[in-house]
């Protein structure tokens, strides 16, 4: 298996990116991913209880099994929090798109990130559409991925190549995510496309597992957002014999995870205003829930992250947040090693010695600048 | 009922507060609360697993229903993670005091606060003792209050004063606390003082049910302390009939929560680096849990907290911190409203139409100072 740490899109797909008015400062702000053939999809979204529109679309979608070729997604604005407007937006936007494109509007999916409680300017979408479909034929990806950010610092891809008996299988990730991180998920929208032949069913089970050690073990801020989406498309176009279990499925599910966690570890290192990436790994804990809950206490104390921000050795912080956590520790067991804070990558290893199961939470320190981001992004 | 936003000695208390060299900047750190009566007492501490020395210590003497005459309290130093040598620590702090007073040292309690995993400086404590008791005579509380301060600004000091058939009956607390804030409870140290003659159960309920209003509603950074300890004494030197229930005690609990609520609101105002003091109220929920949870999801979001420091009306971060908390929702019924952000106080109240319970919680906002006190703070 090849790693590149660029999108390089498998056969069959396409992609584009146009500024459509929706941000002010003129940036890119419409994206989309094509595919000729009808794709499998699989999906995971955000468990906020105020799940944006295009979040409730996407999951019926997907419930229904429906095939997909295409996904347009927005930057700016969240389309959350709109009443039904919200859902009458979401649904236009497949619709104009499926018509421009020749498909039913059930083969299309739909992603938005940005402001939330603010009216999707669907009529600077709808007039976007044709020239956002005219840059399928010769922009790559380079727009689309730019497309999807907001307080992004840089483009999130990530590429891998391996082979299913003797056929060369591409997987290729985009993502956006900077602020509004937490597990269950990130602030995020992930984009993964494969030209991989595979089962629907070993789709699903990969990319969930592949999500529970990536995106769903990543921190920035705590904050859980209302938009996350993990979009997986496979379109078969490698013609391989079909994955569907055994060893072409194990290939396929280390390709995913790995592209997965590479997309997620480059959110924390843009997490906004970071200055340190942190990795905190706790292991010996009585079961992995409980590894993770005290990972994930640390990876949220404020404390702990300016600490971390001011390469000040306060490790009493890291003790309070396991005591917070409510595990299963005992003082004199508890053991914590913490690498030499003056550099930007930090591990932060936990051993708790009550029973065998670990776990792994990434985040980054809090710093002056996500203040300052966070209290004028509007 | 009075109130006094300053700290009146009850009869028959006295209090010290000197420098015994624990803090290098040779500010007060060592702090001591005195009755000559023994005094029933009642107290509540923090639930993080990895609690503080004097924690443990307290706990104990509480259980056995001692009666108390004695609290010593040092700032700079939490006595937090220090093995075996910290209850030993905190066990010979009481004996000396006890010792010096003419006392057991099972009429002791203590306290720490400060560093988390360094060695108490049992010895300057030790040789501050005397000098300490020596205060007793003139100090009054001036002293004592400040030399529990850690981050804090300000002393925080409210007094209430009322009356029990006739007679008058004071009741004191001063309380330190800026940082590590988060229910169950604030990293705050709160010592309560009354004259009143009351019966030990009805001290106990009385506490608990103030703690719940008061310092387990309040949230800074979200961070629970190990440390954390609300202690309260009545001597019944103000001669009232006991007080066992019914009117009587109607009046001792509102007072006490009265108490309890302006300094916990203290507390928030003085939280570290906060510029505004907010206060959310969720009401309509379907229990008291689901009311306590989303207020607190607001009030522990870090988005939400950036918002209001700058003043900006971004109301999707409370809608998404509510659908992040889990509770019970739709869209079409929830209604938000925020007071103006360019006071200094805050009020935000959601409706969920979903029930008749209702919740208050106390923050403060998120700066840029926040991060410069505790990236340095050591």
């Amino acid at each position: 298996m090849k790693i590149y740490k660029k999108a390089i899109l498998p056969q069959g797909f396409k992609a584009s990116g146009i500024s459509c008015g929706i941000k002010k400062s003129g940036k890119l702000d419409l994206a989309l991913f094509y595919s000729d053939l009808p794709a499998s999809a699989a999906g995971l979204f955000t468990v906020n209880k105020m799940p944006a529109a295009p979040v409730i679309l996407c999951k019926d979608v997907l419930k229904k099994e429906n095939l997909v070729n295409a996904i347009i997604a927005n930057s700016g604005n969240a389309n959350c929090f709109n009443g039904a407007n919200g859902l009458k937006d979401a649904n236009e936007t497949a619709k104009v798109l499926a018509k421009a494109l020749g498909l039913s509007r059930e083969n299309v999916l739909v992603a938005s990130t940005g402001i939330i409680g603010r009216k999707l300017q669907i009529n600077k979408i709808k007039s976007g559409i044709p020239k956002l479909i005219k840059g399928l034929s010769s922009q790559g990806i380079a727009g689309a991925k730019k497309a999807i950010m907001t307080t992004d610092t840089f483009a999130k891809e990530v590429t891998a190549r391996f082979e299913i008996e003797g056929k060369s299988v591409t997987l290729c990730g985009v993502a956006k995510g900077a602020g509004m991180i937490a597990p269950d998920m990130a602030t995020l929208l992930v984009f993964i496309l494969t030209d991989a032949d595979i089962i629907r069913s070993v789709l699903k089970k990969s990319l969930m597992a592949s999500v529970e050690k990536s995106f769903n073990s990543i921190t920035v801020d705590g904050c859980m957002s209302t938009n996350d989406s993990v979009i997986l498309l496979a379109n078969a176009a490698a013609g391989n014999v079909k994955i569907s279990g055994g060893k072409a499925a194990k290939i396929f599910n280390q390709a995913l995870e790995t592209v997965c966690v590479e997309l997620a570890k480059m959110i924390v290192r843009d997490g906004e205003g970071a200055s340190k990436f942190i990795q905190i790994k706790v292991s010996e804990a009585k079961n992995f829930n409980q590894a993770r809950k005290a990972a994930l206490t640390i990876a949220n104390s404020n404390l702990f992250k300016t600490a971390i921000y001011g390469e000040n050795p306060n490790f009493g912080r890291i003790v309070a947040a396991i005591g917070a956590s409510g595990v299963d520790v005992s003082e004199k067991d508890l053991k914590i090693k913490v690498s030499s804070l003056s550099r930007k990558d930090i591990s932060v290893e936990v051993n708790l010695k009550q029973g065998s199961s670990s776990a792994i939470i990434y985040t980054s320190d809090l710093t002056p600048r996500y203040i300052k981001i966070n209290a004028e992004y509007n």
